[in-house]
């Protein structure tokens, strides 16, 4: 399956150039042998052999339309037992994430409907979620643990993404991540200590034993971890393998943008509150900022403004944070056109958040989430004309094929071809 | 096609109760004749004969999922020329809806491209969007005029609308409003009374002598008109049976509620800046309030407090607002995730807002909007348990199958039946 022709615009999305730059072809092609692409340019310069693939026979006509990099969701809490529908009609009615959290819903709630369930429940649910992100174009999916909160509950959420990432019905990549410290779970109360400890000193080390993750992240926040015991878990994790991770500053600033520099994190995400002066530090380390806009949305939060942070040389990356409660949304796409009206990122900003600089947010950069010889051939082709025409829109409807490891995965749902042209 | 069965939830969404009463009946069936309802209840209390429909042998099985009359989109300008994504990049950067109209963006540009549009052209593309909200539920649609501004182009556009109509392969409602005094076209510059003049001697009674719109609305606005100009324009339509609408208190508190009440009209639709006197006014002149968060949204306003309204007595319709700029989303459903987190609806508020309150809006209640006997058959099927867990997701996979005037449109787009049953 070699050659896609008569590409509109091929968006490259290169690690190069500033959030915005997309490096478009217009009137593209692209090749690809085997899992890899293997040449990007202009139609016309398309050369007449030497480059493998090309004399594989397999055509693809891409109709005009628009081929980028596959999507990639850098931020997700994909396996959960039950949904917290209830506090969203309490949201409705003004409640905040703290009312609610007190009268025992959030996370907690989560929690404890994840421990009464089994890791196939688990893995049924999280697959018809998988499912439907790769139909709207998501190739790569992180998913984090932190709903079990105990040694055996963390691995069994872990495990799931395992066979998710191992399932042949499940094609694309499962890029796991250890939130044990996710909030202290209750049967903790009073022993804060005790459960860091339990961390440390059981769970860190068998997650990297089994190889189940490959990132350590903690929720910094009131309610949840300070920067101090943040940092003794990160620490662990790094003496294990672990890359950190944080949620840092979304409900206020608590220095966790600061704390991301300093521990080397490859992302700090949510950063709502994040100082300036936690802004030129993340810039200062190269740590990637994720902005998550359905939660923003959802908890009627100032959102950030990505503005602050693409002209302080922070890159951007956009991702949905789906979860069952404050980002109950799969849809990546809508979480980009959100980014745009809430952080005040372009249509092409948005794009390179949610793949060159998403890659980067899972170290995965020089892996997926551009479009060159080398990478991956994870892409999409949408039915519309321009990026910009697409996050305007919002429209689900444009959502066309994905390849991912040079497999078509799914070919025109809803529409004919060659229809929408001019939508 | 009479009897639907095995229906885990039907919302039957009565014009009784208030906002958030959508009476639900667990473990329904539906019975439907030709084009209308003739029965609704607990499949139990199905009777065995006596019922139009009954024994036509044709079954249905909704596998356990929820049933909910077609949505209802009560304020769409659905035909017209171009898009405005250059705009959206503009928006994202920070610009004003006043400063966008000042460089000869906004409506005007619109009205350029739409004068320029063939009514073929204008039909083929307002029918992409059209079938795209069939998908998505949608069974009726309001469609303005507004981007022609002369006789010949508005009466072009309400073409569209009654092509559209009458359509066989684009089945649902269409219901057509007269938006002929949207803005003052720039040949009218320095002569606001001659356009009046136009309007009020010559389209209005064109319009009504064609048949051509039910309803005729005005942009009661800072750069749009006054109310006094609304007053002659509304007036003159309902010497000519056209029945006032507005737009109104959309980037400031300008009279419109209190303008809306005096003048009888069916809606009064934005009201981001509505007064408590105004509110009072709508409540007690019976005007239903539309509210447009998407809107809201893309131009970063302070979205409408749906409960003052509802408070008050005031039907809250929830609509798109879909038009090339300031709210390109066809995605009703979408609409009213957002009316549930930005205008403080509770989901059954914004279920009852797209039907019942939407049908008043269209002065079709008693037609459509509702699951009763009598009513048109215009119904939805979602595959999911709950209309709380359908807006909480804002997931489009979830839409299920759509039938108009008891025919059914649409089976299972990428889902297959049983699937995401507990998602």
């Amino acid at each position: 399956m070699p050659v896609m022709r008569n590409i509109g615009t091929l968006y490259q999305c290169l690690d190069e150039g500033g959030q915005g730059d997309v490096q478009p072809i217009d009137d593209a092609a692209l090749v690809w042998y085997g899992e890899r692409i293997t040449w990007v340019g202009k139609e016309t310069d398309l050369p007449t052999d030497g480059v493998d693939g090309l004399d594989d026979g397999e055509a693809h006509n891409a109709g005009g339309y628009i081929v980028m990099p596959g999507l990639i969701d850098c931020h997700t809490h994909l396996a959960f037992g039950g949904w917290r529908e209830d506090e969203f009609a309490m949201r409705c009615k003004g409640a905040s994430y703290l009312d609610i959290a007190k009268q025992g819903g959030g996370i907690m709630k989560t929690v404890g409907q994840t421990r009464e369930a089994s890791e196939d429940e688990l893995f049924d649910h999280a697959s018809i979620h998988r499912w439907f992100m790769r139909c709207f174009g998501v190739t790569t999916v992180e998913c984090k643990s932190g709903y079990g909160l105990t040694v055996a509950d963390e691995l069994k959420l872990l495990r799931v993404y395992k066979q998710l990432a191992e399932s042949e019905d499940q094609p694309g990549r499962i890029v796991a991540t250890l939130l044990g410290a996710h909030v202290v779970p209750p049967e903790f109360k009073g022993n804060r200590t005790g459960y860091l400890d339990l961390l440390c000193e059981e769970l860190v080390p068998r997650v990297a034993e089994e190889g189940l993750a490959r990132f350590n992240d903690v929720f910094v926040e009131q309610g949840a971890f300070t920067p101090d015991e943040a940092r003794r878990v990160l620490e662990c994790g790094v003496r294990h393998g672990l890359t950190p991770k944080l949620h840092v500053d979304q409900l206020r600033d608590g220095g966790g943008a600061e704390l991301a520099a300093e521990v080397g994190a490859v992302s700090a995400d949510h950063l709502e509150y994040t100082s300036d002066n936690g802004i030129a530090a993340m810039a200062e380390a190269g740590v990637v900022a994720v902005t998550l806009p359905m939660a923003s949305l959802m908890l009627r939060q100032p959102p950030l403004d990505a503005r602050r942070f693409i002209d302080a040389g922070v890159p951007v990356a956009v991702a949905t944070d789906f979860n069952p409660g404050s980002a109950p949304c799969h849809y990546l796409p809508w979480s980009m056109s959100l980014a745009c009206m809430m952080n005040y990122m372009t249509p092409c900003e948005a794009l390179k958040g949610a793949t060159t600089y998403a890659a980067k947010a899972l170290a995965l950069d020089g892996q997926v989430g551009s479009l060159k010889p080398g990478m991956r051939a994870d892409f999409i082709r949408c039915f519309i004309p321009s990026v910009e025409l697409w996050f305007v829109q919002m429209a689900p409807s444009y959502i066309g094929d994905v390849y991912i490891a040079g497999k078509q995965m799914l070919r025109s749902r809803g529409m004919k071809e060659g229809e929408g042209r001019d939508a």
